[in-house]
């Protein structure tokens, strides 16, 4: 039997040090919770940094990959390393030496799960990703068990953080898209490059993950409709105000007789709604399930001690089930791969939905009119209006519409049509609007 | 090896029924969910209703208890008969023949856990009790599982949906308590004798478990400070919308260096903090980890379909374990019961903490000064006051203060002198404030 499980961990930056502080500093702790020992055995990192605000046993540091690959007294790995290459290779291998891994990397999982957990299984071995969505959140478990008897047919997240508080800035600030991002950027909140956080692309992984597990059909970043909010200015947001809406990039999963739809944009949500409520950096995962009703899930979706609570939980478990053995107790997605079911996809065209458009229009008599025409002309309906005057601003006049429930195939053409009018001088911004009954 | 697990159910009520039908309607997705067959093999209760909507196998409901015990292939079985007696004989003569028990009974575990966890582990067998707090969200799983990287510190619920759905009426309707209790019995959203829901006895049990397996520390319902919300009154509640307050009744435990402190009472907590827009009949609990930070989950916390998700997810979750041959994989409340720690607590009378007070005084001058001074006194130093003119009203003026922190122990001596005073007619409303720094 064993008596002592052994964990290696690959990729020592800031994830990596939480996930290690933890291991290192909670031994004791989490001993009496496993049942077992869990002793951090080895931490691999190119850079032999040992300085991480902790003291970390000289010997376990090594930048010696191969060395820690073949050790055969490591049960769990943990990649921490993030990116497709080499993650995808490491964890391949690791596999196929017939050792478990826990992991952060959605964009991995996003992109090769399938390859993953394939090999996984036929290895008989576990994947743990709690850490891979909602950061600290422990979601993934939560669907995955605590709600496993429910079928679940709506999945709402808040699930970037940096876009959740860069949207939560522009709200609270009035400011513009590009100086809360620089902002954010020189406070850490923000990549270098955050086109993944603020294009929508992070989400997007996260969402198939999620609805991976929640549907139980095998989604990949292609079935995702992934729009950003770069385009989104402080005119939309306090409009959004205005008619009772807060602007949050919402991941959205949801099954119809016809298939289910997944998307990522800009949307409008009341602002009584809970989700309206989840500010700064701190994502939220909402579900609707058939027995539970509807449930949410809120924390900090990212970050050193948050991403290391939820990739020691994964450990643990995994522990567990060496310990007893009983590993594969619970599939990574609830049921064996092989019995997820083929997904049918709705076309985004076919959804309909209340929409907000800002047109972006010459000052100019009759511009309301043809625009409302081209409208009505693709059975669109008007339930709100506004025109505000520029003012001392050169340039176009913002028209600002909010839409009776339209189909999306019916708006795609009415503003293709629009935008092609010489009196409309930029594209339409165009918002979705859910209008979640109630709490 | 076992090939199907064997459940039994005993009481078919409300949560009964919602057991019953996600058992016997989901049972192809539990099966693939679970590894193993799921089977309802008895219902047994005094009443042979077999109409609750759905269709029961007549063969499976039965009223020979002596029966349904006695059967050797009987596997789990689920109490859901509620209060002490004869649920905990039931409970207890099952876990001695060893078999598994999943039940809801938040009263029976708050008063006889011990007893019965120490049977459990003594049997080696498992005593699932996810459905026992906030229903249907796996809040039990998230922290004994989901955070177990985590010291928990802190712990705020809204766990009792009857005393939440009466405090949100009265909040937006501005109606007294008892015309808004009289509804929730006319709507069933209240029970005929409502003491437990409303006297907040309910919610302590449910902190009684929480606290156990948050702080590892085997906690009794004595150990638990209890005020309900009867004594509220329209009045309060303008008065904490004023200040910026919602009151709720909530649960709190808390982690101190001198031990834990452990109360249910309402509650003033920021008007916008995420805890104050849980409204209606949901459920929500707030906790605080050393890793993962502040955390909240959010949903149903009663009801037919949503306890019987979370009765259901322990059934699974105890199946998985039979049919793996780990049982015990998961200690109860994450560690053996050997484990838990000797609890230390708090006295309630070193607690420091903002107050509002709500004084019945005659309305005649230096009224006022008399009430201030006495305060004064006791280093109770008066944030913000507010007086109002009775208007038409007769009897006495209420005067509001909110204080800057003060210490309870001061408190509780200042209100005795000040409610012995002549000028003042009725003893004081005391609401205790959170201020919960942000979300």
């Amino acid at each position: 039997m064993t008596r002592q499980i052994n964990v290696a961990l690959l990729g020592f930056g800031t994830v990596g040090s939480g996930t290690a502080k933890i291991l290192l500093e909670q031994a004791e702790l989490l001993e009496k919770r496993a049942g077992c020992p869990v002793r951090l055995k080895w931490i691999c990192d190119k850079d032999l940094v040992t300085d991480r605000g902790f003291p970390v046993p000289r010997e376990i540091l090594t930048d010696d990959l191969a060395k820690v690959m073949d050790d055969p007294e490591v049960h769990i790995f943990i990649e921490l390393i993030g990116g497709l290459e080499p993650a995808r290779t490491f964890v391949l291998d690791a596999i196929s030496r017939g050792k478990h891994v826990v992991t952060a990397n959605k964009a991995l999982l996003a992109v090769h799960g399938h390859e993953i957990f394939r090999a996984a299984s036929d290895n008989g071995v576990e994947v743990g990703f709690e850490a891979s969505v909602a950061g600290g959140i422990p979601v993934i478990k939560a669907v995955r068990e605590g709600l496993v008897a429910n079928n679940i047919h709506t999945v709402l997240g808040i699930l970037n953080g940096t876009a959740n508080y860069i949207l939560t800035r522009m709200t609270d600030e009035g400011m513009p898209f590009d100086q809360v991002l620089r902002e954010a950027q020189e406070l850490g909140y923000a990549e270098a490059d955050p086109t993944y956080d603020v294009e929508g692309v992070d989400t997007a992984h996260k969402l198939a993950i999620m609805s991976t597990l929640a549907f139980g059909m095998p989604v990949g970043l292609d079935d995702i409709y992934t729009e950003g909010i770069t385009r989104l200015s402080p005119l939309d947001i306090a409009f959004a105000s205005e008619f009772g809406y807060s602007i949050k990039l919402l991941a959205i999963g949801r099954r119809h007789d016809s298939g289910i739809d997944l998307r990522i944009h800009p949307t409008m949500v009341p602002q009584k709604h809970l989700l309206a409520q989840v500010g700064g950096a701190y994502n939220a995962c909402y579900l609707v399930g058939d027995s539970v009703g509807k449930v949410m899930f809120y924390g900090m979706g990212a970050g050193q001690m948050p991403t290391g609570s939820a990739v020691v939980a994964d450990v643990v478990d995994i522990a567990r089930d060496v310990f007893t053995e009983s590993v594969g107790r619970v599939p990574s997605f609830g049921i064996p791969v092989d019995m997820l079911s083929q997904p049918e996809f709705m076309p985004m065209e076919k959804l309909s939905g209340c929409y907000y458009f800002r047109f972006a229009a010459k000052d100019r008599p009759g511009v309301l009119a043809s625009i409302a025409g081209v409208l009505g002309k693709y059975n669109i309906s008007i339930n709100s209006c506004v025109q505000k005057g520029r003012g001392d601003q050169e340039g176009p006049v913002p028209i600002v519409m909010v839409t009776h429930e339209a189909l999306e195939a019916d708006v795609r053409k009415a503003l293709k049509e629009i935008d092609n009018m010489d009196i409309v001088l930029d594209s339409t911004m165009i918002i979705r609007i859910e209008e979640l009954d109630s709490l």
